[in-house]
Parts: structure tokens; sequence; C-alpha cells
């Protein structure tokens, strides 16, 4: 095995997701995680319901979409300015600890690295510069390009289609275990990064290597690079 | 308009998923809510995964893979008995109080009737027996026919191929909302039952119509085909 670049998820893998439920906690008292999580399960569920049905919106929209709908599921008044506050914060999500150091281990190294993304390009742009990340990343892929989400193959093609190389010779990361499974099933090599010790998703299928941190991640990626 | 047929889908419709609630209260005490809730979360997931990334697996096994992956995550230890309780359990779920009238004043109408579901062949015919409903339908509509789960459309797509009616001479009734929508997006004419009260999912699109119980979709069947 040789690899040859390295694709990163953002969304919950490099960016942390619930960071804005501080934000959701000083407009709605109390009740920041429940809407954190609400508003991340709808708006995955979302992603996946518009790609089987071939009704694809922007992950911009779905998130609008998905909040608006947390919101009312929970009661919780949102009015333009919520709104708004909210979103903007969503382009804000702040790198988990582990991010900048394993990004920066790896350009250490002059490895290719890029993003994989149900993100589209105008968001991806604005939360990789939000977090200041933008630098570290030679290619952004975006669920933009085929109008499909992950676990679309359409999606993890674009890999191989830039970067010139098959995808067995192409690392997936993702915190996401159905994300990095979904690459599996396309024929990258994967790793998953299960901060929260979940158990892995029973999908007849499971990542090559997994770990608690990013780190870990690229210490994964240097040894198969050695062989 | 004309509605020539009412396709339903069955479970959390017709039948309650939640009704294993009491035997998972017995083996887990205190936690049956909790597992019957991630189970079918998790089952949820999984049927789109698999759908959107080509890779099918019947409903039965996805059921099985959600409930070990729901009880690992609860830490409930789920031995093979256990295992093949509940498994039978998902055979015998009642029916909701409303389910039985509704099928009846339909008959009595002389009403074709049938069913689309993601359950395959042998789920439904066990549970439609174990509900006691079997009788009441003309056709059975099968994930399994298709390899893919709702909202695919190769799947609603068995509607108007086997009754030979164009779908907007169909009525779809699903007290799933995302659902109801699939089957919107597909051409059906489509009733939400939504017997919790709960918002209507944010999908650029809506049912025809909602109400709390099947009463009211089959009233809503029998006004439409006054027309």
């Amino acid at each position: 095995m040789s690899i040859r670049a390295v694709l990163f998820d953002v969304f919950g893998t490099l960016l942390d997701v619930h960071s804005i439920r501080a934000r959701a906690d000083e407009l709605f008292p109390g009740q920041g995680m429940r809407l954190s999580q609400l508003w991340r399960e709808k708006q995955l569920e979302y992603t996946r319901l518009r790609t089987i049905g071939s009704r694809y919106a922007n992950f911009t929209q779905v998130t609008e979409d998905a909040l608006q709908y947390a919101c009312e599921a929970l009661a919780l008044p949102l009015d333009a300015a919520a709104r708004g506050l909210l979103m903007h914060e969503y382009t804000q999500l702040s790198p988990h600890p582990d991010t900048v150091p394993a990004l920066k281990r790896l350009q250490e190294h002059g490895v290719t690295i890029g993003i994989l993304s149900n993100g589209d390009q105008a968001l991806l742009e604005d939360v990789l510069h939000g977090a200041q990340l933008a630098d570290y990343f030679d290619v952004l892929l975006s669920a933009d390009q085929v109008h499909a989400f992950k676990p679309a193959p359409s999606l993890y093609e674009l890999g191989p289609l830039t970067l010139k190389h098959p995808a067995h010779d192409l690392l997936h990361v993702s915190s996401n275990c159905w994300d990095a499974i979904g690459a599996k099933w396309y024929g990258y090599v994967t790793f998953w990064v299960n901060r929260g010790g979940a158990p892995v998703d029973r999908l007849s299928t499971a990542p090559d290597a997994s770990g608690a941190s990013l780190d870990e991640a690229v210490s994964f990626f240097l040894q198969q690079r050695k062989h």
C-alpha cells in the first residue's frame, strides 16, 4: 500500500459542530445542547433523504431547513435575527484541539491534503477561513460539484478524479463512522476518528483503522506510507 | 383528481414500532423506551446509508444490525436469546387503534388497498399475519423487489407499475412525514398521518394533506374520490 494523499471530512472531523452550543444557549437558555443535537441529526437526515430522492439542495440550505425544524420541534421561537446569528455561528465553528497539530504534522511531511465534504464551496471557504485552516489544503472537494451528499459514490469519486490516484492509494479520515464506511465502500483506505468511544456502525464493512484523535490518523498514514 | 387505490406504509403507520417497548423493558428494566427509540433511529439511518451506497441488505438484516448497535451504544448486554426475543417481537408489532377501523371502512367502499414498505416480503407477511391484517390487502410492494429503501424512486415506482394507474391517481398514506414527502416527490397524492403533532419536515415539498389519524386519511380519500 502506498498512500499518496489524505482527504479529510470537515464537519465533526476537523470542526466541532457542537461549538454552536454556547451561542444557542445564550438565545435559548438551557436548550443549547438539545438544539445542537437535533439540528445536527435533522441536517444529516435531510442530506440523505434529498440524495436518495434526487432532490439536492446545498448544505447551507439543508442546514437552515434543519435549524428551522429543530426549533419548531423544541418549541423555540426562531425569529430572523436568531436564525441569522445561528447560521453565522455555523460558519465560525471551532476546530477540535487535535486539528491544527495533525495538519501541521502532515504539512511538515510534505503530504498532499484535501477536503472531501458535504459542505458547499462557499460554506467550506467560510468555515475554513473562520477556523484559520484554509492554508493547509491543496484541494476542496464538495457535494455541490456532484449534487449528492455522502455516502454517494459520485461524491467519493471526486478524490480519485481530482488527485489522479486510485481510491486505494488515498486515505480518507472522518469522525463520522458511517462516512468512513461509505469511503471504504467506494474503495478508499479509511481511518475513523472515534473521539467519543462510539460503537462501530453495523453496515457489513468496517473502517480500516480507528483511533481517538487526528494525531493517531496521521501516525497511521505515516506508517502506511513506509510500506 | 380520481384516486384509484390506496397504498399504506406499514412500520409506524399501521403498526406501532414502539410496541416492543414492553418486551425491551422486561429484558432491560427502565431502558425500554431509550432502546426502542435508538433502535428505530439506527434502523432508518442504515436503510438510507445502504440505499445511497448501493449496499442493500434486507430490512430484517438492517433491523437486527440496528438492534445490535443500539444495545452496544446503551451498554445493554444482548445475548443470542435476548436478540431472538426482540427480533421475534418485531414480527408481532401491535396495530395502532385506528388501523383496523380505517381498513374496514375502505374495504366497505370496495377500495383497492396495498402495502408499500421498506420491509422484506417475509417480514411483511409475518407482521401482517401477527397483527391479523393480512386479509385486507390486494398487493404487497416491498423494498426487496428493488433492493432500495424509501425514499428511493424505484420503490415508489412499484405502485404505478403494479396497479396500472399513474402515481397521481394513487393515494400514499404514511405516518412518516419524510415518506409522505418522498411519495409526493415521486408524484403520488399523499396523506401524512401526524399522530404526535410533529412539525412538517422541511424538504421543499409538503404532503398534500395531513391529519391526526388513519380515519382522517380515509375521509380525505373518500372526498377526493367524489371529485
